[in-house]
């Protein structure tokens, strides 16, 4: 029998991204999407973002549910977009990043993903993975969704816009929410800790 | 006897622009500063981020007290950096927004500024002000402090770097700020309503 656990997003696109991750785990559990307009803080830390999130939220469902937050940092930019990611895609868009990274030779950045889950008011968890990757000199690609099209995996030389094989292994998201399975698998069969 | 009212910001620059202000219109109002790191919401909406955030800081405080926030609104940008205006200062600063708005013949943008005063927990009032202005090809003057140096009001032709001595008659803080203290003004001298 499988469990359901709640998504609070907005973006259609991570419940998709999320339920692929999980078909490759096969660990039990069903996702279902919440779309909740609930006022997010405006901060830098994306695990700050999510715990306040979640909180609000589970004070509302009461019911198993998680928050994802994911930031793009880029080094040259002095972090920016960081967790104003999505902000910063609506209004200026990849065209706009990449005219901010013209004529710079260091294109290091990194993706943070941080995951909150509660399922009792009392205890918020919280998972977070990483991934370096540098900024494409153009946008590349089609697949995926927000930044992906110019973002190159360190471990890659394409962006995930010309190739999503991997996205689902290494990924920032991908990373955190794969502790977050692990977490829950774990809760199901405490004999597994 | 002047009456005392709180400020919550953490920028000594803003304090000293509303006293400046202040000192113009002879209010018999006196401004303290409290520094509170409260979460800001994340949101375009700058009347909804002060609105939150007087309420927040009123249910600690229990004192008259304001907030404010300034957005700039750059039209060829769709509105960016809008209410993040000092997240993207601090990022990418202005020569950042330059370096976007290169080859952009559409210049044009606004400041608005909304401020919330409480002085008891089941009321806020809200003050807003707008300024129209263009974008300057380049970092001009000295003088004040964020956009001013690459703000040219629609009413002058030069930034607030450059000359700062109509500031504090046409600035959308000035304006909201006014607007304001009339409010105040009134409920002191109920007899001007």
């Amino acid at each position: 029998m499988s469990r359901k656990i709640f998504f609070v997003t907005g973006n259609a696109n991570k419940v998709a991204e999320m339920q692929s991750i999980l078909d490759l785990s096969n660990a039990g559990i069903k996702i279902e999407q919440i779309i909740e307009d609930i006022d997010e803080i405006s901060s830098d830390d994306v695990e700050k973002i999510v715990l306040n999130k979640a909180r609000q939220t589970y004070a509302k469902y009461r019911m198993p549910l998680f928050c994802e937050d994911t930031g793009v940092f880029i080094e040259s930019l002095n972090g920016f977009p960081a967790a104003n990611a999505r902000f910063v895609f609506e209004k200026i868009g990849l065209k706009g990043i990449l005219k901010l990274m013209d004529g710079e030779s260091n294109r290091d950045a990194y993706m943070l993903t941080a995951i909150c889950y509660m399922d009792n008011e009392k205890e918020s968890h919280v998972f977070s993975g990483k991934m370096d990757c540098i900024i494409a000199d153009s946008i590349r690609g089609t697949f995926g969704f927000g930044y992906d099209s110019i973002l190159i995996p360190k471990s890659l030389d394409k962006t995930f816009g010309e190739d999503e094989s991997k996205k689902h292994m290494i990924s920032a998201r991908a990373k955190a929410f794969r502790k977050f399975m692990e977490y829950l698998n774990n809760q199901q069969n405490p004999i597994n800790q």
